[in-house]
């Protein structure tokens, strides 16, 4: 591997940790290029723009993301369990960050969504092609457990987009508390929001009891 | 009145139509001032900093806020109905905004703790009084309706923060599509949330379909 190919790596490893941190519009590509240790020059070689390496940074997170979810939503698992354990792991990786870097810095695309979506059409069209995947890949999921009665839920394509809704929303909670079992509630809400059949579950109890 | 006053509203006007537009991050105190017709001296003769000025943007704009939902949560009507027409006015500032700027732009408070929280401990502080004050309000709703046997909740203030959560996160989707019809969804999924009892409403078909 020559030096080339590391400076890429370094600047958009760099450029993640930041964005992460302290959202997109704060950063300069100079800071950008001291965190990664590579000269200006090396980041003009392989960005047209901050906007560009924002793109590369989106997809490069998702393509990890998007691996995960695959993998987790994607097994043989029974399908709500699928979700569950999608639940779960969004909360242990909220929790990662946090141990590492000392605060809940929660999703990287609901954080550039409400931050520079009503600005720049390029991150607002990527960025509405990851969650679109993400409601497909929780779609199909749902049509699994009303294939086998699991839940009632009329329309999979609306129950899908309000189950990521609430994923999201309850991570923006995450981080306004700095605090990963905010997450807690997310498996009670998505089995009241698809109207799972399970008696006792969701029309019983519908939302979690407070932790 | 005196010009001193006049040049105080007008930074904050500017400010917060600014903030909402483009964040915290991307701002300086110049611009602020160049938007607002006034002095950079007299900026500083009412605000510390930046960070003070979001603040007072903060709670001027929660004020006008929580005086809107102590109106539609506090009324006569049943206590569904009112939240009800809260989803409604959401929607309808929503719209207001979009029509007047061409793009959607979110819940300050919303975009404020995605960019933000994690930064500034005053921000985060004031962002979580003003979220807790929401969830109070939406908590004594949706108690009155538990009381009228109209929703089966356990645990009100876990549902309160629920129907929170759900609306910051299609808030958020309303943003991203720069659509605030992403809303419509809000009114089924707070009755499949809460699980109400209102036989053919959430359990029957907990998701409004697309429309």
């Amino acid at each position: 591997m020559g030096r080339t190919s590391d400076a890429k790596e370094r600047i958009l490893s760099a450029a993640q940790a930041l964005i992460e941190l302290r959202g997109y519009s704060a950063l300069g590509v100079a800071e950008i290029c001291k965190a990664a240790g590579v000269p200006k020059g090396s980041f003009y070689y392989f960005f047209n723009s901050k906007e560009d390496l924002a793109l590369a940074v989106i997809d490069e997170h998702w393509a990890g993301q998007r691996g995960n979810w695959q993998r987790i939503l994607g097994d043989d698992d029974p399908p709500l369990q699928r979700l569950r354990r999608l639940f779960e792991a969004t909360e242990a990786d909220q929790r990662a960050g946090q141990q590492s870097c000392g605060t809940v810095s929660g999703c990287l695309f609901g954080n550039l969504t409400l931050e520079m979506s009503n600005q720049t059409e390029a991150l607002r069209e990527r960025l509405q092609q990851i969650f679109e995947a993400q409601v497909d890949m929780v779609e199909e999921v749902v049509a699994a457990a009303r294939e086998r009665g699991e839940v009632t839920v009329a329309d999979t394509r609306e129950a899908a987009r309000s189950v990521v809704a609430q994923l999201e929303g309850q991570v923006l909670f995450a981080k306004l508390y700095n605090n990963t079992r905010r997450l807690d509630a997310l498996w009670t809400n998505c089995l009241a929001l698809l109207g799972a059949a399970s008696p006792g579950r969701a029309q019983e109890a519908p939302v979690a009891p407070a932790r």
